[in-house]
């Protein structure tokens, strides 16, 4: 929700003539994505998303993300498609900063996914995994479980006042997650999108009709990006008096959605719990970092980790992939 | 630049049950107005903008500027018209929160206004005062000069922190304002727009092509919303190493323009000089009152109130209209 970069009239008249897009129509600053400058902008041939990357995105990996949109959007996968420059180029550079026009998606993101989002959700996870078998560009997950301990160090001090008994808690899954990473290795792996939330799908009523944001997309097990998708989509506090809790109907259908289009393997039904409490504990660990480093009273509140808390005490209970809805 | 109040999925789409606009195909806050939260909304029948008003617009205001509106829209001039529901209604209710959605205007804000956007908002300025002649709802300009002293009070133990002089400055302009207003409440008057910056216009190219954002909008007289524009429109820091001057042609242009519609009356040409003062000085005290209310680690600081205070420098010393161009 943010937009950083203010883009001034003959830049961005300069810039377009680097395209076949015709003069610009209609240019908005929107509330999408929080690391980078999003616009809407309408040209005389049609409706697009101008992105500038701010100083949070490494430009190093920007042909990787680009690269991969590409990839998507050649197999009709729908996704924000680059549009390239009359010389060819996607990425380009605007106000200093490297800059994209992407084609604009129809849809909403919905605030309380229902079932059959959740089912969508699921169904499309499973076609961008194929859609993504053959692009051979290769990116480490930079927030996979190596990087706990170290993101662990930075926020660990102020865990006992946010919650007594959550640094024992949290050390526990440390060791359970490190525990089994020979495990979550041996696990079929692929291009994942790794940050699948709400917020970057789209809907039209009940139908999915896209993903956008596929800045922490990186290489790792393809079921890992399912768990992320169950933290984030099959949690609610509907009916409940004491917090978050696993929406069995909804992570149900997001799995019988994905396997819908890609039966799972043995080996992935079975790592589904601790891939699940590895994700709720990367999500935990970077909210901590973010809630701890922001003085008490900014203007703008960070994102409360204690609601990974919560669901790290659902996954720490989970016997198998069962108490999923699997 | 502001999104404040989330709209739900099922919010949303029970507000559109209400219209005749077809189920939702994006929606987007977006950054536009400071007021209020706006959002980038298409539907099946087109695009619109939803804006729900916070609480620093006084509901009871809303009837007149959605009056105001409706009567331009009616007159073929190009501003977002109120989009009525089924019961004939424009202004309704979403989220606890006043509500519209009104037509989208194509078109962009120019950031640096060349002397073609000045005719042109010139001549704009001058067509929407004609077309409100017989606009008969009243509102008074609860920001005019009998406001000042008021203002001035609750800020005016910080000028001199920030800049040596300012006070006494700021207490001949508040005497200057006040002896004038015999003269200009004689002058010719009606409905004007009263917040009428480069960032509430739009232009397709250097053709004007609509104005929004109508909540200042008040009876008072037609040429102080020319004394505003030339404040807005027609001071730049172009080849100057001391600070904003005015810009000679590009006041000349908005006034050639203004009067290739509607001539000005001797009256009001000789007010002209007086009428800049005040209208500087009108945006000096409500930016003086913001910059020294906010803390100073505050994340969004506050507009300069000093650009303002270099605009009257220039007014002090203006002889007469010819000064400004005319």
């Amino acid at each position: 929700m943010a937009v950083y970069t203010l883009v001034d009239d003959d830049a961005l008249d300069a810039f377009l003539t680097e395209y076949d897009l015709g003069a610009a129509r209609s240019f908005k600053g929107i509330a999408e994505g929080v690391e980078n400058s999003n616009y809407y902008l309408e040209t005389e041939r049609g409706r697009y998303i101008l992105t500038l990357f701010e100083k949070r995105v490494d430009a190093g990996d920007l042909p990787y993300f680009i690269g991969l949109k590409q990839h998507l959007a050649a197999k009709g996968f729908p996704c924000p498609e680059p549009i390239l420059g009359r010389d060819g180029a996607a990425l380009r550079t605007l106000c200093g900063r490297p800059a994209i026009i992407v084609s604009f998606l129809d849809g909403l993101s919905p605030r309380r996914p229902n079932r059959e989002h959740c089912r969508g959700i699921g169904a499309a996870l499973a076609r961008m995994h194929l859609a993504l078998a053959d692009f051979e560009m290769q990116r480490p997950n930079a927030l996979g479980p190596g990087s706990f301990r170290a993101l662990w160090k930075t926020c660990r001090s102020g865990a006992e006042a946010l919650q007594p008994g959550l640094e024992d808690e949290i050390n526990a899954d440390l060791d359970a997650v490190t525990a089994a990473q020979g495990q979550s290795s041996a696990l079929p792996r692929g291009t994942i999108h790794a940050d699948l939330f709400p917020d970057n799908a789209f809907f039209l009523g009940n139908d999915f009709s896209g993903i956008i944001d596929f800045y922490f997309a990186c290489s790792d097990a393809l079921a890992y990006d399912i768990a992320i998708c169950l933290n984030a989509w099959a949690f609610d506090d509907v009916g409940s008096s004491s917090g978050l809790q696993y929406a069995y109907s909804h992570g149900a259908a997001l799995l019988a959605g994905y396997q819908s289009v890609r039966p799972l393997e043995a080996v992935e039904q079975a790592a589904l719990p601790v891939l699940c409490r590895t994700a709720a504990l990367r999500f935990f660990l970077t909210r901590m970092v973010d809630w701890t480093s922001t003085p008490a009273d900014a203007l703008v509140r960070p994102k409360n980790p204690l609601e990974y808390a919560q669901r790290l005490r659902f996954h720490r209970e989970a016997k198998d992939a069962s108490s999923y809805g699997l």
